[in-house]
């Protein structure tokens, strides 16, 4: 039986927040957006529909744990969530606080433009209160 | 209490396709992307996050009979799936099936050129595949 590994492409463009019962969640360090990225701990998946219903409640119960971690931390006009996979196909879900007026508004975020990694000290007090929110 | 009406916007981009027991699903009336749309028919939804979870439960069941039906009709390489609303508020789900090479790829549907009507007969024939494989 083959090992979770988080895809290389995902390690290097996140910060590991948690780890809940199912799905890594991590930060994009792209400070235009508040934007995590959750992905189940399950080997070789690519398709939400591919999982086991109870899985997938799982999943969506720690989207709706994510998003409301960061409608504490960071508030948002509008919830966008996706899960696309084109270019990375380990599934990973993006749950990403949309503000009226932000970088790519009111267009989608994935494919816009070029990300803007956090400054040092904002990258970690938002992942500190990323985690109080989510380990609360 | 209000009564759920469809979005003016989606219904003029859209063929419905059939009422489940949450969603009313909708083809998205352009040829290069096979796209359903599910529309949860509760007055005022905006955010997933904000349904109960016995709803979201059923939300995400019929979600993966739409991705099947997709699936079976038009077959894909990949399924994208999306809740934006930045435009639209009224909460909607895409299911959209994806093709290497296809109009947007390897980027996202949402905000990508201009969509393409079917000739009426195709879109006589989709609409009646997605509803016999839905019905199933």
């Amino acid at each position: 039986m083959s090992e979770f590994m988080l895809d290389p492409r995902l390690a290097r463009d996140t910060q590991a927040i948690a780890s809940l019962e199912l799905c890594d969640v991590l930060l994009m360090n792209d400070a235009r957006f508040p934007w995590l990225v959750l992905v189940p701990r399950v080997p070789g998946l690519v398709e939400i529909c591919d999982l086991p219903a109870a899985q997938q409640a799982t999943l969506w119960h720690e989207v709706n744990l994510a998003a409301q971690a960061l409608r504490t931390v960071a508030p948002f006009d509008k919830l966008n969530l996706g899960a696309l996979g084109n270019i990375v196909r380990q599934l990973h879900v993006h749950v990403v606080g949309r503000r009226e007026g932000d970088a790519a508004w009111p267009g989608p975020v994935w494919g816009s433009g070029q990300a803007q990694p956090y400054a040092e000290a904002s990258l970690a007090s938002m992942i500190e209160a990323l985690r109080a929110t989510l380990e609360h």
